[in-house]
């Protein structure tokens, strides 16, 4: 199945028809609207999606008799006057997706047929079920189509009418227009025009309609068609009619405009993230309209020539720089965030409490399930929330050993391409690279080991070993799946893990006693340093590294000040930044437990909040707590962040979370990988105890051998695509580029718009991707590669 | 008048009736609900705010007569069945503020009384607008009460009970229970069922009631009271209604025994921003329930031992940390939130863009109003715009200046007591204090001068010069008005100001040609230092800082490299800290205005998104923006946070700008600040055309001759109130926690929550506080200080 596009034609302005109840006369709102346009030598048409009550009732054979001419078409009819979710009992239901599709088609079909406006109108109010059940207004939001509401003019219609406002305004749809029937008793449309005012949202009122026949002989049905067609004469040349259809026009025309130019205004008004401007085009710039689940909707990108659809649904192939996890324009979200919102907007969290940041500190806790965690410090962003990782691990080690840090350097111990975000402490935490060559302030303070890789090439997974580690670790190792590169419990006794520890051992003691560095915390992103490159480290070097700080405390300190006990650091605190690796994007809760590591202190954001908003949270033991206790307030960890543990975050990081677990069945890995393989069946047979992903097993194998592959690998919802470059690859490579505009163009039913990382293609998926999503794009990667 | 708390109390559940629509059986929900009570031989009450409709059918007649004994009460009563505010037109109609504070009191009354179980019912739908006008949903907030939803069981009710749902949840409501009549043909409470339980909210379905009788004889009347006895009878005997009672005390208990523990779970679970924990209570810890304007809803700090009431209102005098311009729970804000949530959720901005983006770099723009900027950056918080700003500061002085910032040092200038952010880079770029005093890799990089002061002491605005200053820039001043100092015009050619630019010229020559040191930046906070301890800097000293950076780039470079032309930088880049004083904060779109300088770099953050989520601009000149082009990647400001750009926030913050610039009125400062004074109307003559603050003149005056004061300044919406310690002041003095306790425990209509820096306490206001909460906060004050 593909993903529908949101609809927008440059030639035919299509509208979505809501009612803020049943009953407040959609369809003869419709049909003064398709008669008005037809009167002005255009062709209207009129589709009715779901249709349900008596035949001779449906409104598409409403629009027939007294539409003028207006074209119209009904995709599903049911008998019963009652809800469709109810009347499609009786029959062959349609499925959401198939609705959408036949919707869209009809739509693209009419614009190429010259339709000037057309109308979907939908069933009863915007919250009545669609034949599965689901809400109108969440089945419908795929094409977001712009809405044209018809409010009630009844008493009570202006509280329904602007809650129907409000629930299409939190699905992200464009009210449009408002028309409702004039009613000088209760004057609905006198109050509910100021409200639109407000809003810049036109309201029309029509003269109420004649009323329906009491009796149904045959004069009185005369009667009625009589005065019928008389009320559309009449309705349909009020002048608002005209004004509004005028305005429906320009507003699409302008919509189309507005998005034509994004891109050169963007490129006037915008410094973008980690981009080279120079040379950059308004065409390298993607416009997106909107976003449903896993899809851009982009402006621009449509394959031919010929199409007329001016929207086209692009999947977001980088989970927009791996934030994503329940999708866009996930209304369970939306809707916590407004709540949170409402109850609070933002309050001050310093000295404070609200129940959105205790009981995130709760839920947290309990998902990390590190029986190390005792403490939750919020800030924004992953940068940030290392910065106070890095406070807290400085600050105890220095506190343990008694160095005094404004004397001398303390520095870090990581990994060769590590990367903790953009703020000068977390730089000065990576090895010197591009990211920071040229970075004024840029003093990398630590020592970072290579390590060995684990990659497929060529059908085989291995840990490859860099050439200059040989002499200590020995060769490359082959394994025979993935599962068994994790099974540490197996290696840690090795010969390949004997010569780790040794390795680090000497290495570390060499810088402490040789080079008299002083060193404050092991920073880690456990299993992929992600934007050094998506780097699959071998897990038995994280594993070894930290054993290795853990067990000889004696090499950092001469003096007896280290000590060791359950639940306390030995030897440095160990930091884990599992921003991007952690909560369900490997697959797992957390990252760290791939190593069978409790860190003291762990990171997370991004998918924190299941990709709506930013957040952070610095997770650490009691006893690094402690450390800072003193009667001294300089002692404090004195950080904040004006926006600290905002309760918007926090709401929507409690469901996003929540959501995660219920998939994952409380903790149980081999329930959410039994879950997920069974939506993804077609490799379900092939997962192993210790790792899975969503990309098939079949087509890691076959890319791996594809000839511009170097090697490949797969990991929960992460796929990264190392290419072959001549000249060495690395982030300033352009190797990836030719697969990336590939991608881009897409193929019949969507495009991709993925992210490279020099000579390193990668694409992840959400959490909630469609199983068909996925088939697709490695269709699309076969296509390309194989 | 008082702001009205929200609603709990131990003994008494009181719940607000809300209908999906009207005429869905509000009454008769309410009538089954106290009957119950009743016959389980507890106390029900029923209160009717405003009732419309023949008095006979009055909701509380209708309870009076079947409600098995049921207190009942009404407030306002209309004659006609018309919406309240349309009924309204014909009667003395309550100010909205009294009839909150009237419900307020009646429960209030009620729960003293020993009432067990309260409804108070809605007109109409949820958005049925109140006697004046505003929407149910809205007025009624401030009380939040929890919800029972009456849902609606007709054709059409399942779209209108969600979406009035939806409308309540949006406001921060919490709807506990919802009921419904059965109706088997539409069987909405069976999808509906299924749609509350998924949100773990019960609901309850009751029986059809009797018909209403169509004929209203006697005979008729008294077979239709008879068959509403025996529905009564009947229905409150179910047992889902004796099960939803025992929730609903369930849940209030259960609520008051979260509230009762919250501070003690945040010290268990809570690691705090610059918070000292040592010594820390859990009555330290303000338990804020929800927020409403300008107001917290805070738990455990009642007045009275003997208060029923289980919340307090307390006024949020930080504006929670400098954030809050249009109120806690602002609906547009809330709506604009869910919208961009509905519509994007987050997307990918690095080399995409959305509307929202586009717009707001747009609208900032022009807010602005600084024919240098060309260009926004987006980050997440003001210590990351900062770093952002710092980052673009040193690229571009590096580069004209030739300087290898690798193999050298490269400094900032700025002020003594300055504060940017607690990430290590722009740590850096504050000298030495108690902040940074105990973090292990700060390095102070730059040069701080000290700076003469702005206060009122004892009824005079005066410039204070720093004793070891006197030498050069001669005594203090003494100014009649604060208007005068802020008279630039006139000062910058006075002794003062001539003698300030000698200072600052020879300073800077100084460091740069004895001491070789190299700035690549100005960095400051115009016109006040946050942080810093509420720093009143003169803008005249600012003001000639910039001027001779400016006029004499000669002295940072021997090299002729330096030049200068109109919107250009010149000397060093400029850069203004703006994320406390700018967007309104001083009462102006930007606090740079003040010293009439433009920067080429400024950051805004905090009121961008009017209090509600984090978000953050960097805003840059043309110039340096293209200082980073070159066809290398690596000369790219390589910076970038996951969430850059995040919809919701550039939503909400154009929201926010919009809104503050009517209130200012296209950038006319002057007419923002009639409108302003309209409001605050007691010291309006007293405004002049410089500045000009929400607190009046007479307490600056009074406060400043107080015998514990040793200096107070006020400007927009800020108040610094410096008080006296033997000590010497400063950040770790404790002289103002006395005042801050007293202003805690608050006067008879509320508390007050404020912070203090050392021996400085602030009170800061929203844009839109109301005067009679800042007068009664006078008032505190005066009879604290006075």
């Amino acid at each position: 199945m593909a993903p529908v596009g949101a609809g927008l034609w440059r030639t035919l302005r299509a509208h979505q028809v809501y009612g803020a109840n049943t009953d407040v006369g959609k369809t003869i709102v419709s049909t003064v609207l398709c008669n008005a346009v037809q009167r002005q030598k255009q062709r209207a048409a009129f589709l009715k999606p779901v249709s349900t009550g008596a035949l001779d009732d449906a409104d598409d054979r409403h629009l027939k008799r007294y539409g003028a001419g207006t074209l119209t078409k009904c995709l599903y009819q049911f008998d019963e006057p009652v809800s469709p979710h109810i009347a499609a009992k009786q029959k062959t239901i349609p499925r959401d997706d198939d609705l959408l599709a036949s919707i869209h088609n009809t739509l693209t079909e009419w614009a190429r047929k010259d339709i000037d406006f057309a109308l979907v109108e939908t069933a009863g109010g915007v919250h009545s079920p669609g034949p599965n059940g689901n809400s109108q207004a969440d089945l419908y939001r795929p094409l977001r189509l712009p809405i044209v509401l018809v409010a009630d003019s009844r008493l009570g219609g202006i509280s329904s009418s602007i809650s129907a406002y409000e629930s299409l305004l939190v699905r992200g749809y464009d009210v449009q227009s408002v028309l409702l029937f004039r009613d000088d008793y209760y004057q609905n449309h006198d109050y509910l025009g100021n409200f639109f005012r407000k809003k810049s949202i036109p309201l029309v009122s029509l003269p109420a309609p004649p009323a329906k026949p009491a009796q149904v002989d045959a004069d009185s049905l005369a009667r009625d068609e009589e005065a019928m067609l008389s009320y559309y004469e009449q309705a349909s040349k009020e002048s608002s009619i005209a004004q509004l259809l005028e305005e429906m026009h320009t507003k699409n025309a302008e919509r189309i405009e507005r998005l034509a130019e994004m891109s050169s205004r963007a490129q006037d008004l915008i410094w973008y993230p980690f981009t080279q401007h120079h040379g950059m085009q308004p065409k390298d710039i993607t416009v997106i309209d909107s976003a449903h689940d896993d899809y851009f909707q982009t402006y621009g990108t449509s394959q031919a020539e010929t199409s007329v659809n001016e929207l086209r649904p692009t999947f977001d192939g980088s989970a927009s720089w791996w934030t994503q996890g329940l999708g866009h324009g996930n209304p369970n979200l939306s809707l916590s965030a407004a709540y949170a919102a409402g109850r609070y907007g933002h309050v001050m969290f310093a000295g404070a409490v609200h129940e959105p940041a205790l009981t995130l500190a709760d839920t947290l806790l309990k998902t990390l399930d590190n029986p190390r965690f005792a403490k939750v410090f919020y800030t924004d962003n992953g940068s940030t929330g290392m910065e106070v990782a890095l406070k807290m691990g400085l600050r105890v080690a220095c506190e343990r050993y008694g160095w005094d840090a404004s004397k001398e350097q303390i520095s870090i111990l990581g990994l060769k391409g590590s990367y903790h975000g953009d703020t000068i402490g977390v730089m000065d935490c990576s090895d010197p690279s591009v990211y920071n060559q040229k970075v004024e302030w840029y003093r990398g303070r630590g020592h970072w080991f290579d390590f060995p890789l684990v990659k497929m090439v060529d059908g085989k997974w291995k840990v490859e070993v860099p050439d200059e580690m040989r002499k200590n670790l020995g060769t490359d190792v082959e394994f025979e799946s993935l599962d068994a590169v994790f099974n540490l419990d197996a290696r840690l006794d090795s010969d390949k893990g004997r010569r780790y520890k040794d390795y680090i051992r000497q290495t570390i003691e060499g810088l402490v006693r040789e080079r008299g560095m002083k060193f404050g915390a092991l920073i880690l992103e456990p299993v992929i340093l992600g934007a050094g490159g998506m780097l699959f480290c071998d897990p038995l070097f994280q594993r070894c590294l930290t054993d290795v700080v853990r067990d000889h405390p004696e090499i950092f300190a001469t003096e007896s000040t280290h000590h060791k006990k359950e639940e306390s650091w030995s030897g440095l605190p160990v930091i884990f930044d599992e921003v991007f690796t952690g909560l369900y994007r490997l697959g797992r809760p957390t990252s760290a437990s791939f190593l069978g590591v409790h860190p003291d202190i762990a990171v997370n954001a991004k998918l924190l909040t299941g990709g709506l908003i930013p957040l952070c949270t610095t997770v650490a033991s009691q006893e690094i707590f402690e450390t800072f206790l003193s009667p001294e307030k300089s002692d404090a960890l004195l950080h904040g962040h004006s926006y600290t543990a905002h309760p918007v975050g926090c709401t929507v990081a409690i469901e996003s979370i929540k959501t995660m677990n219920a998939m994952d069945n409380n903790g149980s890995f081999d329930q959410f990988k039994t879950n997920w393989a069974q939506r993804v069946d077609s490799h379900a047979e092939k997962l192993a105890p210790h790792v899975w992903s969503v990309w098939s097993q079949d087509l890691i194998q076959d890319l791996s051998r594809a000839q511009p592959v170097e090697s490949v690998f797969a990991i929960g919802t992460v796929l990264s695509i190392s290419l072959r470059d001549a000249q060495g690859g690395g982030y300033t490579s352009n190797a990836a580029k030719g697969l990336q505009q590939q991608l881009a163009v897409g193929g019949h039913k969507f495009n991709v718009h993925s992210r490279v990382l020099g000579n390193v293609l990668y694409l992840m998926s959400s959490v909630t991707s469609k199983p068909e999503s996925l088939q697709e794009l490695e269709k699309l990667l076969r296509t390309a590669l194989v």
